[in-house]
């Protein structure tokens, strides 16, 4: 038991004060866990566009002053009452939608959207009393998702939490906390592309380019990657890109265009862009009677997606999937044991690296589209 | 080797001389089969809806005059040139959509979309030669998807006949060439709902009551069917279906019905109706996380299938399927079997019969809503 347990932890976090301003390291208060919640050293965060959506908070109730980070590595400190799976010092990864092992989908062998713990962007404290476990001078600050990893310490759900070896470099391994688990479950999990098939993936940023990875290691044939922005084709030849279609060069719909490329349609499709464009011609550039298009991206409150159902009848497949279908608990373990074998390259998406003081730079770099995945080192 | 070999055969034919004019009982003129083609001699013919669409031929071109048909069974009377494996005497179900073996499509494991035999409404000829069998005085008829089982005798493209067992009675299994298969394909192939599971059937004509005998056989624990028309009710529940909802019966969206009866949707959705609401409704009732919904009903020509694209993120799948899933010739020998075996109840599909000579009559009896299959004795 560390001497910390059960005390208050006054600590550094980035917090955000208002919409779109930069982030401000802070002394923050981090409350002991309660029932079920579990205190983890933050030792590596990353930065996700899932974050910047929320900062930038455009179009939505604004909620600050309050806690980004939800890609993380971190090792337990403490543990709240009821915890019975996690013990002080285990090394874990934050995750921003939960696994409560009790409800139908929980239980169900094909679903990880559990009803206790889905996502959920709008809630501010933590589940079991409504409150919030960061504090400065008394004044509660919010939290993000659940994990709030832009804090030395922060208080997360024992079911949003995936106990990992602790030989696993957590400077590595704390981007498989989303976004690249996401586009690479997104594959292997749902879309599953046979050995020697092909495969398409729209949008080519870390979930896209994880998709890729994911087709590589499925042993695609062809993956042809798909984006507006052409800048985005050279570094994804890396992820085992074999060749590109920006739909600005064609008149034709662009998946008139790929059809063409491959006698009728891919044998897959993963779109990772968040357009609705993108998902009518993810699902419309799939072969008839075989091919199967997952939709990954999280699309705008009032879109539609339209197609004429002809394009069903003939033996398409259309499937959604959340957090590449992984289940936190049950399964991310196993996706670090993929990185640990070789069998998933982690170290391409880490593009850049800033110690936690600068943590502003990395927001600058992904609003400038630079690179992947920037690490953020907390002990700096 | 019968004496009719090689010979042109005369015998009796229906045929539809106008749009929607009652059929005419007619000497034709039957020659012998080309090359990969059968001339079969056909025992029983049953009506099915698209023989009636065609007919009537409302928003087509009209193609006549014609012979129309195709769900029967029959016998081999002669084999063309390059049929090897069906020889005179063997027992035929002829199929509107066939299996050359030999394209992208035939070996694909998932498709049964044929690229050579896939249904072709518009053809009225044979491939080989682009010219008709059919002739009355010299004059051609036409070739109706290339069965035209409402003929004493016809010639099939060999890929267009599944090979069954002997000791099948005709006069059952006939209806087992269309829709039947289609919609117990549907949900046995496709669909695949688990023992214990709920599942929706949109349309409780002879397709969707094919779907839900298919999910009494899976063991479905809840079959809820869903028809504007409550006639179709009673009728429904020796097909396994359990609950009825009737959406004019409700001020909301039939889908948020069937969510609330089943505690956020069904497990399986099968819609068998061709209206592009009901296809809608079939993919938004089904559980999110888990629900897989199957489309089989033939949509118009200018539908359009939309929903939000969060229906599709939460984990939900959609799929199209054409007869089934069903590859007619390695396939539908299988399905005679499974009602050889009492896993399949063909009877209960079987309302009414009529001689070749009163053929009219089943088109009245289909007009009028009345019974499921009308078998049709050639003999007669
Ligand atoms: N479902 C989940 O669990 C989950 C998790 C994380 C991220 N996401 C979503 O995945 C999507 C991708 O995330 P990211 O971090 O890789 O984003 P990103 O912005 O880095 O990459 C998106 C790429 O898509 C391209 N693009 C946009 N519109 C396009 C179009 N019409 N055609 C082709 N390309 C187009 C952009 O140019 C960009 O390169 C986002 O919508 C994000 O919200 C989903
Ligand atoms: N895909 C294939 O291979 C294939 C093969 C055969 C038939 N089909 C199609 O399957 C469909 C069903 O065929 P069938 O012979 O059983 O037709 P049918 O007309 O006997 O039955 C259709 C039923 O759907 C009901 N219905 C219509 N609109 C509805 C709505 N919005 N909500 C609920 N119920 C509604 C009707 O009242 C009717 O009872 C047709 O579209 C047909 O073209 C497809
Ligand atoms: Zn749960
Ligand atoms: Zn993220
Ligand atoms: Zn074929
Ligand atoms: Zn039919």
């Amino acid at each position: 038991m560390s001497s910390t347990t059960g005390q208050i932890i006054r600590c550094r976090a980035a917090v955000a004060w208002e919409a779109g301003k930069p982030l401000v390291i802070e002394q923050v208060e981090v409350a002991p866990p309660q029932a079920m919640e579990v205190r983890v050293k933050i030792l590596f965060t990353s930065l996700c566009h899932t974050d910047i959506y929320f900062w930038e908070a455009k179009g939505q109730t604004p909620l600050f002053p309050r806690i980004f980070g939800h890609e993380a590595g971190g090792i337990v400190e403490s543990v709240g009452e009821g915890v019975t799976d996690l013990i002080p010092g285990d090394h874990v990864l934050p995750v921003f939608t939960g696994e409560c092992q009790d409800c139908a989908h929980c239980k169900s062998e094909e679903s990880n959207m559990c009803d206790l713990l889905r996502i959920n962007t709008d809630r501010c404290v933590m589940l079991s009393d409504g409150k919030s476990r960061f504090s400065i001078k008394g004044k509660p600050i919010h939290h993000f998702v659940g994990t709030s990893t832009f804090s030395e310490y922060t208080v997360v759900h024992v079911g949003c939490l995936a106990k990992i070896n602790p030989a696993a470099p957590l400077d590595k391994v704390c981007v498989l906390s989303c976004g690249i688990s996401t586009g690479f479950g997104a594959t292997v999990n749902v879309a599953k592309p046979k050995k020697g098939s092909t495969v398409a993936v729209f949008g080519l940023g870390a979930v896209g380019l994880a998709a890729a990875e994911g087709a590589r290691v499925s042993g695609a044939s062809r993956i042809i990657g798909v984006d507006l922005n052409a800048n985005r084709f050279e570094g994804a030849k890396k992820f085992g890109v074999t060749e590109f279609v920006n739909p600005k060069d064609h008149k034709r719909p662009v998946q008139e265009v790929i059809a063409e490329m491959t006698n009728g349609g891919v044998d897959r499709s993963i779109e990772c862009t968040g357009s609705i464009a993108a998902m009518i011609s993810a699902f419309e550039c799939v072969h008839d009677g075989w091919g199967v298009a997952v939709l990954v991206g999280v699309p705008n409150k009032d879109d539609a997606f339209k197609t004429h159902p002809m394009n069903i009848l003939n033996e398409r497949t259309l499937k959604g999937t959340f957090f590449g279908n992984y289940k936190p608990r049950s399964d991310i373990p196993g996706v670090v044991e993929k990185y640990m074998k070789g069998e998933l390259e982690v170290e391409k998406f880490i593009t850049h690296a800033v110690p936690f003081s600068e943590i502003n730079k990395a927001f600058d770099l992904m609003l400038k589209g630079e690179g992947i995945r920037c690490i953020i080192n907390m002990d700096g």
